[in-house]
């Protein structure tokens, strides 16, 4: 099934069903108001907002209306846990390598992940603010998805299995924040400003063949000013699936349900062409891009994101419908 | 007025407000049931809860109960965000110095944070459960605040006005898997277990002259194994107070209600006593005890925690009485 939330003022907003196509939606009121009280409560509740779901796909529920992306906050506009991994090791090697830096040994193993802010996320249509264009603005196009309870020392198959919900996430960036921030050791802070989600979040179930051990093989699409810059495969070139990246955090405590787990930027690999390498599938993040401008020419040519500048980030199944909703968002200087 | 947690087996508990010689408590069922709730609708709720608390200081409440820190959750049970800071300057100085490493110049003007998981935390008593004793098991004594709603690119003074309650923390902290996880440059992860809180959360104006400029002029009384370890005076040695702490969030995003911010660990500078340093407080986590053994000894001679050890965390007021109740734990190996 397909749920969102709806903005209505209040900090949780209103959970809504929506269609598998996305053009109708349904509130699930009296079942459950909010995403998170059905996460607490999986086993009672997931079964009520299915009935309702097949409802609305056979244009049989009573009160469904047209669903609009835009009056959606994330789909959790708030959470207990948002901790990103870097499933995908080609980012790190390509943003190594354009500064001449190996990828230490242990990155193949182990996961990368911060732990990130998750009081205050954005809506997939919200206005992302900054106080400045020098901090070096970033979309970064990833899949996440959201577990149930995990308990310490689960291992990676299992805690493939407590996967609720699958979603996208713009993992907002400042990057010229980051590099005084790693060297300080403490890990990310001011360089990941609130972090937006698409308008919807999945069942597993509904992703079908697409979805195969934690792993989502889909192309995610990422147009920058209405231009096409990437898509690259979210089930190609991945290190560590979605289980991994659970386990990786239990291994040391308890996961509660409704944690909020990243996939970090999704990136391919170059492939060989006359004995050059070329990044066919384009990148889901500007930083990327200006690493590989550095490796083949000494120095990035493509600055970062400008105040009015967009983005948007969709994935669509096999069929060429939109799985998730489109990520579609607009900079924007902080109002004084 | 001071406010707790019951369990109740729900996830997020009963709020109760207890008295304030933490001798008897009555739910705040009517008012609100849940300290997030509060914390959502502060200005609404606050004062209810404020009426409730002096009933039940002047022993005019109908139902009132012996308050008994064993069945408290965390004031919090899980929260939407955990930022712990580096406010005292001189534990990072003890480290460093036992490694002979210089503290960098900008550790002075920017404060160390790093965002930690707060999906599940430990109640006062509960039992923190780990996997191996290898890992270096370490408690660290703290002041923690929460927060109301702090809007992006607020200032320190302005802040301040914003903690709601102030309590103490026992930042469980796993040493052994520090060093691999710091060299990352992620910053913690798997080396910060879930969090254990004092029974009880006190709003600012409950601490009288103790609470100054976004600092809690106090001693930390740390108790391992029933000696007393550490004294340490919270108020003093501490480079960067809460508004600071806060102002460091909400440099690039919103801070959003209920939004919990540590202290890091408490430490006092040592004194000067016929030309030696006397580190006459103590310590408040068993590294910085061992930092000051290999700056006066070449090496560590106590260890890490072991199966069975205990800890105990507490600030009694300058009238005696304990302000938040203890934290008291006991280390236990995770059951299989």
């Amino acid at each position: 099934m397909k749920l969102a939330t709806y903005k209505d003022g209040s900090r949780d907003g209103q959970l809504v069903v929506v269609s598998r196509d996305l053009s109708t939606a349904h509130y699930a009121t009296g079942i459950a108001e909010r995403l998170q009280q059905a996460l607490d409560d999986w086993n009672f509740i997931a079964p009520q907002l299915q009935d309702l779901y097949e409802a609305l796909n056979g244009g049989k529920s009573r009160h469904a209306f047209p669903f609009d992306p835009a009056r959606c906050m994330a789909p959790l506009p708030r959470a207990y846990q948002w901790a990103d991994g870097s499933a995908y090791i080609n980012h790190v090697e390509l943003v190594r390598l354009a500064r001449n830096s190996k990828v230490p040994d242990n990155y193949y193993s182990e996961p990368l992940m911060y732990q990130g802010g998750s009081d205050d996320f954005l809506g997939p249509c919200d206005t992302p603010h900054f106080v400045s264009e020098d901090w070096g603005i970033d979309f970064e196009a990833e899949v996440a998805v959201v577990t149930g309870d995990v308990p310490m020392a689960t291992g990676p198959d299992e805690a493939v299995e407590s996967i609720r919900l699958v979603m996208l996430a713009n993992d907002w960036s400042l990057r010229h924040l980051i590099p005084d921030e790693l060297a300080k050791g403490f890990g990310f802070f001011q360089s990941k400003p609130a972090t937006a989600f698409s308008p919807v979040a999945v069942t597993p179930d509904e992703l079908g063949e697409a979805w195969q051990g934690g792993k989502l093989h889909l192309p995610m699409q990422v147009q920058w000013n209405g231009r096409t810059v990437g898509l690259c495969d979210a089930g190609q070139d991945v290190t560590f699936h979605f289980g991994q990246l659970i386990a990786h955090i239990c291994k040391t405590r308890n996961v509660r349900a409704g944690s909020i787990v990243g996939s970090g930027t999704v990136s391919n690999k170059a492939v060989e062409k006359d004995g050059k390498k070329e990044w066919v599938k384009g990148y889901s993040c500007i930083a990327e891009k200006r690493a590989i401008e550095t490796i083949l020419d000494g120095q990035p040519a493509t600055d970062y994101m400008k105040f009015g500048d967009t983005v948007r980030i969709e994935m669509k199944g096999r069929d060429g419908q939109s799985v998730f909703g489109a990520i579609d968002q607009a900079v924007s200087r902080l109002p004084r």
